[in-house]
């Protein structure tokens, strides 16, 4: 595929995003800005979010997915959730649409992968990075040992992706979702209930309702059309579906958690 | 009114500072920041807060009445608590002393419009944003589908106050308050009680103490002139009352909440 | 010492790096960053913490240490762990390897000033900021008043440290570690709980293990090295010892606290 190894049409224009699940109560995210800076003082940081939850990848991508098209073309973003970290998991870059995705191979780019079309990506297994001359990584923290710096590079027009390793595809691809049916993503800050439904699909529904816990959930155009402590189904602004409580918090309400299954059924009253 | 049509004195200097109820958990704060950056990339980008009570605009309101002085003038001043997203509620500009406001017009900038002296502010009803071409906005994020493109394209310099839409006050402005009565907004992240008592108001008493709770509080100059454990009242940072339990927590002591009632009076001793 | 006197070799870059107790729910710490890009509006303004314990300027110190060199050379450090605000207590400036921090005198800087070769730091009572022109200060946020503008001048080179105050060392320099013996210093968001025991000091032990608790924990190369849930000691990416578990939470587990002793020893069948 002599194709893929045209140079890269991606230019950077020096933002980065960070996504981790490293919290903001320790000075880790700060120090990994401060590697950044170090390498590339014109660099502009963002934080999508530092409260993904521990150890699950798959939530960083799911966010990235449904975020990347709201960044300016040229945007590196770096996403850090990385339970095998110094052991032999391997680093991937991913490039799409003018926008670099670095992360551990662990899955987490997986979404992100799946929301660009085919024919308009690239992947690079990161393995050569010896010409960054970095010095020795910690075992633990390769958030600031190695990716900081990497992503410094990338966004400075330093170093280009197909520089930095082979073409390759992620280790894990998830299936495609079926239609309708999906799982709690998250609760977000308002104990909204964030499934990875697409709401595309309730178009082949006559009056489809939202079944979660066995409870059947009538969809709303927005939270400001229900009455306060009623149950409602919406399209969020992701465009997945989701639980809410009108002016409260579905999560506590429902005791629902991440994986929770949830489907889109017709209305009984529609058949 | 002939002279509010006249050109905006408004000069932005880049800065954007954002008042949200989000939270810092969700993605939802850094996708508002990539659209800023998107249509603006020089803006600059500095978080107020992103912890105000959820559905509580009010307290939106008191923390940037407080603090908008100390921004440089030219600053653009973003605030999203927004219970009503997706409904009909109306969009609000206000611009005074060099500074420009923008939320939903659901008394968030009462307090705002309260701290500036009458002669000074202008308001507009946002209702003329066609011209900014922005694509069909969500039911339920107008934070990054219309408040963040606009803000960005006013502190750009690319838009006008008074091209955005029609003069006309807020939808509510709040009485003046009692001098020397008032409640708590919030308890800080020391548990320090934050009331809306103007601190002005101590002129007016021989030997004011505060009282909430039936409980009468002797006032300090600062923390660190009363015993540990010791519950004072003092004029803080802000120019309005608090109670504090020196290197303790008086909300957890006190078990006072957002909305319990304080009053200056005057001692009994001081009679 | 007039050598003392020479010229200050700080040039600063710009960055300045924020370190506090003050948490993000409210909005201390952006009125800050406001204070500071009114005087300097091209300041990078970079958060390192804001989640110190209330009232613990030594782990302020502790993450400063450990941090300071991953940031660019001409960086301010400001930290603001400030339980004697309004008192007498002094202000202090520490310049070394082309950083300056700036700090309330109450032990705070100790651990940096202890991480950095003693012919190469100078240090500073603040005394002399009259002719910053501050306005009068609040009693109970100097962070906003005082060390906002200081710092700000600072990162815009237009103050110079030798004219800030007079040469001294700081109030308090905490005794030298022993060897093998420290204290759990916090837990991190992981629940990972780091000593303040330098990891250079397991070359002196032939079959090193950490006692916590009356508890022996094997030290291993990384996380991804245990069985989940295993309890291990390892060398974080700070250069000292830490005590986790695998894929769980050392501090929930173990129910440790700041403060608790933790020593290195030799393992019985080492022996």
């Amino acid at each position: 595929m002599p194709t893929f190894f045209q140079a890269s049409p991606f230019s950077a224009n020096g933002v980065i995003t960070l996504t981790t699940d490293f919290g903001l109560t320790d000075p880790y995210v700060g120090v990994m800005k401060g590697v950044i800076l170090a390498r590339h003082p014109a660099a502009q940081l963002l934080d999508l979010t530092h409260h993904i939850p521990a150890f699950q990848p798959d939530v960083a991508g799911f966010w990235l997915a449904r975020t990347w098209r709201y960044f300016p073309v040229g945007t590196v973003h770096l996403a850090v959730v990385d339970p095998g970290v110094g052991t032999e998991r391997a680093m991937v870059l991913l490039e799409t649409g003018g926008h670099v995705f670095v992360a551990p191979d662990n899955g987490l780019l997986d979404r992100v992968f799946q929301s660009a079309s085919q024919s308009q990506w690239r992947t690079f297994h990161l393995t050569d990075l010896a010409h960054l001359q970095l010095p020795m990584p910690s075992r633990t923290f390769h958030g600031r040992d190695i990716f900081a710096p990497l992503v410094a590079e990338i966004a400075a027009n330093r170093q280009r992706p197909e520089l930095l390793g082979s073409v390759g595809k992620p280790a894990s691809i998830a299936d495609k979702l079926i239609i309708g049916a999906g799982q709690i993503v998250c609760a977000d800050h308002y104990g909204n209930l964030i499934t990875d439904i697409e709401a595309d699909c309730l178009a082949e529904f006559k009056q489809p309702v939202l079944l979660i816990c066995g409870l059947p959930i009538a969809l709303y155009p927005s939270y400001g059309f229900a009455a306060k402590g009623e149950l409602i189904g919406l399209v969020n602004s992701w465009g997945t579906l989701e639980i809410a409580e009108a002016h409260g918090n579905a999560q506590q309400r429902l005791q629902a958690h991440a994986g929770e299954p949830v489907r889109v059924v017709e209305s009984i009253q529609g058949l």
